[in-house]
């Protein structure tokens, strides 16, 4: 399915560029260690970040984006590796609903990730060799004190606003709780304060054809010289279905056949869906580690905000000055509405400065990528009012 | 995940004994193969099956039901196999909606199958070597043409009813379909007249884990002495997903830890739900064959009745006689109420006579396997006033 799966990837190309790579990068030596949720310590470590825009004099206009499972520090720029757009530049970028010309925006890789921030294709220092499984645990929480570290590390002491979609989101949420006082304004998108049984048993799917391909081999693959590329690809191949709705695969290619007029009464790809899907799983394998993917989806697994709190949301929020703006979509079912709305519950218990829009779309949990008006026009109202509030000046001509 | 794939398993017992099984079969030679759709001809070939009741002297009293994906012929009887009840042995049984006091239960394994009907474990006539993928691909129609060769066989020309869910409905719409004046009445549950994109999607991600396995080696597996047990497991952990709901995970296992206080910071299964799916994907390898899910799940893909008539469905039960008790799950949403009102809506059109029930569950499409009362009511009360229409004896004390 994924050609010669010890052919060199682009991923591969990516960790050979961990020391130089087209990212910014902070580096912390082993004296300035992270201390993770598990318990162990990580250092050396580093964070590759991306940056837009300009730091006003008051460092008062500072954005953090956190990205998605698979996402990546490029929301409003070119990827490198693959050539496409940045993720998010409809929403991200000059004159765009969080607004470049106006904003300091940054966007890091995710620890654990593997475009440049310490994850399992990481050295380990110790060894010489990748950590693979040997790299501890992260969570989300993790992932967030690294970027709190970038963050201090440029200097800056409150954010403007924290913004991010599914795993993003779990990422403004635990900002929201961890570092109240950093953080001005928070736009979780399309997430949820808890992964759902549901959405740890697709994860464990996708982490168990990752393991089920003899080319993981116990995770030392990269010193092996071999690439998981067949059971990486199942993985996303099923993760994929759950970023769509029911409809919107029904819209796109409810039965069409695939470059052929009739069933061929085989197994290759008949229909359209089959032939994208087998699409999705072999391009994601050249610029995704299939052991990254393994620790991500276990950070978002372990996600459990409330947990933190004796089993009380509220809790996380209590006495919190952040303004909230939340948003979910009619026709995501892998973060359904409900989710939000819980978040939404906790954040009025708490007496928080909340805003709640449910987006009527047919696009699935995919929404918050794609060109939907009304999340567009959503984020602009409330990144503009939050500004005023802020003291921040509006773009000329613009508000 | 699933021990050593290439040990012996409950399912090459079963293979073993193709010649000599428990099941009742029903044997064809080559001169009188079936035509399948694809054009082939299949031929000897043989069917398995289980009965259960007795055949009243007018042979009106004759109920077929067909089976899911991954079901069997043991219906209302003890799996040989797994030492587990019959599948449906609360639908059917004495006493039991369909009353096998007062009908004759047919129960066939499909054609495609593993457990006595020809499928691709079969030992193909030709080379001595078991089928694997030289067998031609089945349709949904093609496992009801086997199953009207059955009911020939055994000297029933109308059968009194035909039911089944998921899969086993699509064999019902079929043989209302095909075979219009054979069936008196016809109770198709959770299903739908033809297999929607994101199904499809569903089961490419499975065929595409048991592809993905080394030791299904082109699906010759079983002459080089390999099993994808592996592929196999992934494939039916994502299916058993969909078989479930949201809410009916969230209830059963919620984040639930597995054996433990706190959660391990690793890749075992911390919580109940991965455990609970890793066991689901062990335990099928024992008593599936690889090969058959792949031809099983392409008839599903495969089956659109629209299709046969010209895209027109209520042309597919034009002038029909048959009865329809028409059955979804309010929580299903591998075959939402929507494709089965879309199916009413066809046989409103062909004004037939048909009921139908939205039955209201959080159990998700397992529903029309579990302990539903709602849904033993309305198929018991259906098959008794049918029974009155045809002429059938209640059972002495009930009605």
């Amino acid at each position: 399915m994924s050609g010669d799966s010890q052919s060199t990837t682009i991923a591969d190309a990516a960790r050979r560029e961990t020391d130089a790579p087209s990212s910014k990068l902070a580096k912390f030596d082993a004296r300035a260690p992270l201390t993770l949720d598990s318990g162990a310590t990580l250092g050396p470590w580093q964070i590759a970040y991306e940056t837009y825009g300009t730091l006003n004099a008051g460092k008062t206009n500072a954005v953090l984006v956190c990205h998605a499972l698979t996402g990546d520090q490029y929301v409003a720029s070119t990827n490198p590796l693959t050539g496409k757009p940045g993720w998010w530049s409809k929403m991200v970028g000059p004159g765009r609903p969080i607004d470049t010309d106006v904003y300091f925006v940054i966007c890091a890789n995710v620890l654990g990730g593997c475009l440049g921030t310490t994850g399992p294709a990481t050295t380990n220092p110790e060894t010489g060799m990748p950590y693979g499984l040997s790299l501890p645990v992260i969570t989300i929480r993790d992932m967030v004190r690294a970027q709190a570290r970038l963050v201090d590390h440029l200097g800056i002491d409150t954010l403007f606003a924290v913004a991010g979609g599914s795993m993003g989101g779990m990422q403004v949420l635990q900002w929201a709780a961890s570092f109240p006082e950093r953080v001005f304004s928070a736009i979780p998108i399309a997430t949820s304060a808890r992964h759902s049984s549901q959405n740890i048993a697709f994860h464990e799917v996708g982490r168990q054809a990752i393991m089920a391909d003899p080319n993981w081999a116990g995770g030392a693959y990269l010193t092996k010289d071999l690439r998981p590329t067949k059971g990486l690809a199942v993985a996303r191949m099923a993760a994929h279905i759950t970023y769509m709705s029911d409809e919107s695969l029904h819209q796109k290619f409810g039965r069409n056949l695939q470059d052929r007029e009739d069933l061929t009464f085989g197994f290759d790809a008949d229909f359209q869906i089959e032939s994208y899907l087998r699409h999705q799983g072999m391009t994601f394998v050249d610029r995704f580690d299939a052991n990254s993917y393994l620790y991500v989806t276990r950070a978002m697994d372990y996600f459990d905000l409330a947990g933190e709190f004796d089993g009380q949301l509220a809790r996380a929020f209590q006495g919190t000055k952040t303004r909230f703006c939340i948003m979910s979509f009619t026709s995501d079912w892998l973060f359904p509405t409900a989710e939000s709305r819980a978040v939404v519950k906790a954040l009025n218990a708490a007496a928080a400065n909340v805003s709640f829009v449910e987006v009527d779309s047919d696009r699935g949990h995919d929404a918050f990528l794609l060109d939907v008006p009304e999340m567009f026009r959503t984020v602009r109202g409330f990144v503009t009012g939050a500004a005023k509030a802020r003291g921040i000046p509006a773009p000329g001509g613009r508000d």
